[in-house]
């Protein structure tokens, strides 16, 4: 399919889908706190706001709980507008999981009863109860979701995630130092290897020791978003359905964890955008092969430098790249549309509704 | 389709599905907590669990929240027990959504994000502005389900909802009286009558006069699993989908503020068990009559009279009838089957649910 590239040739060819169920997973971590470690949100006091925000914009375009899209700092946008473009260009349907936001987003959003996630620094991120009942919730959604659907997609709204990722992939034995993703071209990977550093240092001086399961890495050192993807996830794989985990280097974490809970891998996919496969700073690719030789990453070009928005544009040169699943959902608008929607078709649109939701609005 | 009937017979050639989904919306009204008014749940201080067990036994076969499955005090179980059998026999998928209930299930489910009811002889049931705010719910997520599924049925858990319809029916100039349904096969007709009345009366009296839309009679006298449900169903309609009503008299409630609100009937279906229709104490045809010529009834013949369990025998003797979409259910899964599914397969297949969940459970 155009616009598409992967790792595995033979599974593009065996990836086809006629009835996909797109599921946003909005989250939160205290980790995301700490300065300096994501633009996913204005400033820290608004960054609370951004993955309800996210799932307002993916409804309705414009968001209720804020009176602006979220943004970066200088003003790039959440990548949402992506995905809110392809789900509507290909009707794609959507449901909105809330796996512990802070802030609860003002549609109907399905709830799993969890917290938001505390900081890994002073403490551990969840009860190991909560981790259970997040993981529990997402297999019973999950199974629904395979009788319902040929191919769920499952996207993700977190700040700070890539961290609390690093974390995880670590404490199951993956060195996944300097190659996670960033929200900024000056992906601020040493930042990160302290945070986790502090993290790990904790848990051993804790007395607690070596991690032993996934889920008290989750624990440890995870949020509930990791932990309520890995559910849903596990939930459509063992109803023998298609899932494809659609964000960048953050979906490493739920593949390690699925793998060391000795879920059959068999009908997942990665789906992201080539901003993440081909981003210098981080490494998708040798993170998942270090985790299973046989999950195929599939990539989307979204032609975004050759647009004439600078706001577009930025997601080419290293800026946001990814999330709310965008890469995800445009390789399955262009995959249910059978290549009549292109990368550069859905750029267009994507200027469309930038123009609508961004450029017209009063700041 | 053997052991479905309809009010039309056409209507029932024309009416298929291949790919169902069933949505069981759990609410709460104060209402209910009127001594005599309803037996869905064993005493008055479980009643607040109900439906939340309802929708825990949907997913489970038993409960979470309280340690037995919901039944009247003499111990007649809820007919969630139907709705289960009928949805796991025929691979139906099951979403929740919750609309005020007051405790909250141990299972993923979609929120509204609004309150209980309140009791309409004390006071207004809800503001205005969470009837919008319900049905405006309902109405997007109805709206992503129509991409889904060819067809969604919408059962309901909420004791004492049969007098909030009549209350809303009334309001709404519909003589509802002595028509509206019961979970007992003693009627209590003349104690909803006067509960109506004084609700009518309080709403008078506080000068509002007459009730001038459908969303204010559900503020006055509704509670929010109406709200809720005309609002998926809106969705469903307003995207060119089908809906069926799962419910008994209540959801002519339903069928009269979406006829109010000048919203297409078609593609609406009403569906539920031959214990209604031909239910001596009530007329639900008479009161969709009432509302629209158009509307479909279809009814399910689930042959419980001749089951060896006294519980399920109690169905056909007038006790419970109906709730939790149990008809809705049994006939889509009958229809879905292309009628390898009979209601005496049903009725096996409800007989060994009773064993399992029931009988074999320590009270």
């Amino acid at each position: 399919m155009l616009d598409i590239t992967a790792s595995d040739r033979l599974a593009v060819k065996s990836f086809a889908t006629k009835t996909p169920v797109f599921v946003c997973v909005i989250s939160y971590t205290a980790t995301s706190e700490i300065s300096g470690l994501t633009v996913a949100g204005a400033n820290a006091e608004l960054v609370k706001y951004t993955s309800p925000a996210d799932a307002e914009f993916l409804y309705h375009g414009c968001c209720s709980c804020i009176n602006v899209v979220p943004a970066t700092p200088d003003g790039k946008p959440t990548p949402a507008l992506i995905t809110r473009t392809a789900l509507q260009l290909a009707r794609v349907p959507l449901l909105v999981v809330d796996a512990g936001a802070k802030v609860k987003p003002s549609i109907p959003y399905i709830s799993f009863g969890v917290e938001p996630g505390r900081n890994i620094i002073n403490e551990n991120a969840m009860d190991i109860s909560s981790v259970k009942r997040a993981f529990e919730h997402g297999e019973l959604l999950g199974k629904q979701l395979a009788i319902m659907s040929d191919l769920i997609v499952i996207g993700e709204s977190i700040p700070g995630g890539t961290t609390t990722a690093l974390a995880v992939l670590r404490g199951l034995g993956i060195d996944a130092r300097f190659k996670v993703s960033s929200s900024m071209p000056e992906n601020p990977h040493n930042l990160k290897n302290r945070v986790v550093d502090s993290a790990i240092e904790r848990v051993t001086a804790d007395g607690i020791g070596r991690i032993s399961s996934p889920f008290e890495a989750i624990s440890a050192f995870g949020d509930p978003m990791m932990a309520s993807v890995a559910g849903i996830a596990s939930g459509v794989l063992s109803a023998s359905g298609k899932v494809m985990l659609a964000g960048g280097t953050q979906m490493s974490a739920v593949l390690a964890i699925l793998k060391l809970l000795d879920r059959s891998l068999n009908g997942l996919y990665i789906g992201t955008t080539t901003y993440v496969t081909k981003d210098p700073s981080s490494d998708l690719s040798g993170l998942v092969r270090m985790i299973s030789e046989r999950v195929p990453i599939l990539s989307c070009d979204l032609h975004l430098g050759e647009s004439s928005k600078p706001g577009l544009q930025a997601f080419a040169k290293g800026f946001v790249k990814e999330g709310v699943g965008a890469g995800g959902a445009s390789i399955v608008a262009i995959t249910k549309s059978r290549g009549k929607i292109t990368g550069k078709k859905l750029m267009n649109a994507i200027e469309k509704e930038y123009e609508i939701s961004i450029e017209a609005v009063p700041h």
